[in-house]
């Protein structure tokens, strides 16, 4: 097998062409083998496997740079650059992430996991290289989906102004996650069709010269294209067209639903595990939407290029105009939100917690200065969420919840989940983001009929002495944990609080606590720094209550695991339970 | 007079084409007459006179919906709708803002300050409008340099993409704040060039029906063209060739110096006030960083849209290639300066609190995840920056100081801030931003020879016992002025500290705490929540320390007297004093 003695980029290059071709069969049988059995990123990385080969043969990495966007789509790189292994080798599966890591290789320039990052990275390094007055190619490859990003656009146009060596390459599949939505999109379409040659082509528009190859997945066509603009001194664009899951023909057939996901079946193209029939936190507000949707013509869903958190392809062609996909494009979602609420329709935007980042300000600047009444449901938020270090959802409540007007909630339960995303809709006050819990879905067995229009108000779920402990959305039940550890051990009956609301407190409570107790205990699924329990430790600093906060240290995780990071924060009920004996 | 007797746009309407000329000669001269005296931005509304007259000619607001991009060129807007007398009577100059308010007014959408975010309200706006199946028109005005920020790409794919009534017109002066950068401009110039006849149309391109009008300050031919769109059933764009600074010919001449400003001499164009020759930490800084330029080539300064902020339009010749101003995208230019720090070279990239915003993700993501040394000067971080609610400078701490591995600093003089400036240009361990201090320059005396690569050591100014101040950058001087209160009056010898930075703690400093004092209070130039006042709290809720937080409350505050607002949030020399011998 030739792939198992590539060391490095150099081995590549010493390759006949017909050697190349049989490490495109090898790379790409390696690839399925290990996804179907691992889980994976399969569309994006069958679709690249000969522009991989083909990067490495005529471009001479690391001095030539390659920067990947998203990443998801590096396998093959990773297999080029002296990690074959974690590819062919059951046992080495977890040697690497499925995204560039500088701390696996030279080759790996930049850790990243978020969309249209790449252009302005090779922006930035081309300019580095310029200031140094040293040579060398700066590749970024980007995929059509990611060009919805409007960072993306903001690295077009600079790169363009900036006017040396830099190779933008274009990978058209013709797909995002889910399908395209957008401008852009039918120009793309029309470059296809027309083999490159459109009346108003939107690269030439910005000042690139372009170039366009239909045969994306011919190795030697490939080749050809990238040794006529190697050495370049200005900007190139390479349009490349690919085909999405390449090779495998389940994948090219269903492309969103081999764009990503677990182990699957080479056979039947039937992923394996769960049979997706059991109740969770997201079918329960699909559900709920959904029959919302079907009675209010006013209730719109957005979503930035991840649909699939919401709607499958049949809900989504079910709803009709009262979903809006809106491409890779958070900012447009918040701030489009934002227009919806203000003209009397009732927004939903639907956004995992990690790519919210993207829009911080227009959640600040667009909706909550507005104090327009959009409804943003956050998802993944949680230490039980995605764990790759790119993609962890453990930061948004430092950067949501002191954003002023926004209403953050914390649901606990079923009940109280559905209870706040009805309120949410329907009320005409304020922004309101919801922290979808994670894991399994408790139910506390009777309708939830609070009012949450009367912000900040908290429940106490059990009236205790000595001790209270505050248990925020996903940590509410280990708040629960530990007052049984208390009760059973040490006989204390502490006081139980379910704060419901993350981005205020309810000090007419908290002002009470200071009678009959002498320990407030704060528990959070997320950064203990800048998070909710800091917020109680300041607001009671100047009274006779001790507080101890517990969340995560500020860091990014990678690939955690979870149980460990939680004992390692002392998350457990022992650890917290000691600590409270301690201080009383 | 024709514009003292404008209550309504309705009045508009019923004037004749000559009362409309006339209309707009009184409209500039009242323009002109306040913000000579007022100061605000002067080219911006300058140049949209006439088309603001059409524009209320034409259309029929409040059924059809202006959004203004910014909506710093709004005044023309307010004149007439109700609102002329804050024009034309000087004492009523403070009646209304400088951005469009819906407090103020129907006919203002939203409460605006940031730039590119009209596309997508108007997206929204459009989209609720369809939903509830009601008819209007949604008419978006943005200017050339907003044009450069990622969202309004991204609003204007999801215009096209959902295909009904939008008008957006791209008010083209040919300038940002100050000179446009990026490729999009070179397409504009061409069509400015050609009479909107180019090979490759950047707005045909992602699908626009497209109209181009040269004489942007023709009343006639804007009313003309406005009619000809007007309740068109699908997007349509206008690209109109507008004077910046029209009517007045100093700004027409200098249109960066006329952007905006204060009150300024009709007859000479000379802006009145301060000379500009005494020293700030602003001129501190480009002092320094023009040194540092000149003597190492690496060094490079990085800026989105606002480059007067670190350099005129003669030092950026100067230093040349050594300052990117990437456009209005700040996106862009947090990303890049990750881009340039990973490939040996050594960014600075300045940008205000307000816009920082505008980049959360980008400096997690991408400078912070990868923990690359680049360096953010950050301006206007104080309850002394900018005021207007959109603009205000509060907020960075807690979005900024809780993101793993960036170190946030907080100088308290001359002497520190380059010192501070110095290590991080020339450390290569982590991203380091730094609070430019806002106020008064103040001087040690003598250099700091601080080695900041000791993280999060602060810095014991004075040892004392009791009370221990702990004062944050630019509120260290009110710090100080506790401690003499306390001496002079209580006899209270305080502990002073300087944290020097707030992105972490000095916990043995804190540990040290607990013996010889009580009360620890912190203070800190920016909002409690989330702030850096709380992580000291909570690091210290389980002691026996009390802790009192002192800030300002969650809110955007508008257009505020900051004598006023400290004492509101309890921010004075006396009430700190009060509280902390209260808890002795």
């Amino acid at each position: 097998m030739l792939l198992e003695k590539i060391q490095s980029p150099q081995d590549v290059k010493g390759l006949t062409k017909a050697e190349l071709h049989t490490l495109v069969a090898e790379a790409r049988t390696a690839l399925l083998q290990k996804i179907s059995h691992h889980g994976g990123h399969s569309g994006p990385n069958l679709g690249v496997v000969e522009m991989t080969v083909a990067l490495h043969y005529v471009f001479d990495s690391p001095v030539d740079k390659f920067i990947f966007d998203v990443s998801h789509q590096s396998y093959i790189h990773k297999m080029l650059t002296g990690r074959a292994q974690a590819f062919l080798d059951g046992a080495h599966y977890e040697d690497v992430s499925g995204y560039t890591n500088p701390k696996e290789s030279e080759h790996d320039l930049f850790t990243v996991g978020h969309t249209s990052t790449s252009l302005s990275l090779a922006n930035g390094v081309a300019k580095a290289r310029d200031l140094k007055k040293e040579k060398g190619n700066v590749i970024a490859v980007i995929g059509d989906g990611s060009l919805s990003g409007g960072l993306a656009y903001e690295g077009l146009n600079n790169i363009v102004e900036q006017g040396t060596n830099t190779i933008v390459i274009v990978n058209d599949n013709d797909q995002s996650i889910a399908e395209n939505h957008g401008g852009i999109y039918d120009n793309l379409r029309a470059l296809r069709e027309a083999n490159g040659k459109v009346e108003h082509n939107f690269f030439k528009a910005l000042g690139f010269e372009y170039y366009y190859l239909d045969a994306g997945n011919d190795l030697t066509a490939l080749i050809d294209l990238f040794e006529q603009v190697k050495d370049v001194e200005h900007p190139v664009l390479l349009h490349v067209h690919t085909i999405k899951g390449k090779g495998f023909k389940f994948a090219e057939e269903n492309r969103e639903k081999f764009h990503a996901g677990g182990p699957f079946s080479l056979e039947t193209g039937d992923y394996l595990g769960a049979n997706g029939q059991m109740e969770t936190y997201n079918s329960i507000t699909t559900d709920f939407l959904l029959k919302k949707m079907a009675a209010d013509p006013k209730v719109v869903a957005v979503n930035a290029g991840t649909p699939m958190v919401l709607f499958n392809a049949e809900q989504r062609k079910k709803v009709g105009k009262q979903f809006v996909d809106v491409g890779i494009a958070e900012e447009q979602a918040a701030t489009m939100t934002a227009g919806l609420a203000k003209n009397g329709a009732k927004p939903v935007w639907a956004v995992f917690s990690t790519f919210m980042q993207r829009s911080y300000d227009q959640i600040s600047h667009d909706l909550a200065l507005n104090d327009l009444p959009g409804t943003i449901l956050v998802y993944s938020a949680s230490v039980n969420g995605m764990n790759d270090e790119s993609h962890i959802g453990i930061f948004d409540i430092p950067f949501l919840s002191h954003i002023p007007n926004l209403v953050y909630l914390a649901p606990t339960s079923k009940e109280e989940h559905l209870a706040m995303l009805e309120w949410s809709i329907e009320q005409s006050e304020h922004p309101v983001a919801i922290r979808v819990p994670v894991g399994p879905v408790k139910e506390i067995g009777y309708k939830d009929t609070t009012d949450y229009g009367k912000l900040y108000k908290n429940q106490v779920r059990q009236a205790g002495t000595n001790v209270a402990l505050i248990g925020i959305g996903n940590f509410y039940h280990l708040a629960e944990a530990v007052a049984e550890e208390l009760a059973a051990k040490h006989d204390i009956k502490a006081t139980l609080i379910n704060p419901k609301f993350i981005s205020g407190l309810d000090t007419a409570l908290l002002d009470q606590l200071e009678s009959a107790h002498q320990v407030v205990v704060t528990l959070e699924d997320g950064i203990l720094d800048g998070g909710y329990g800091q917020t109680v430790a300041s607001y009671l600093g100047n009274s006779g209550l001790k507080v101890q906060n517990y969340g995560l240290d500020k860091a990014f995780h990678d690939r955690y695991k979870t149980a460990e990071l939680l004992e390692e924060n002392g998350l457990t009920v022992a650890n917290i339970t000691n600590n409270i004996i301690a201080a009383l």
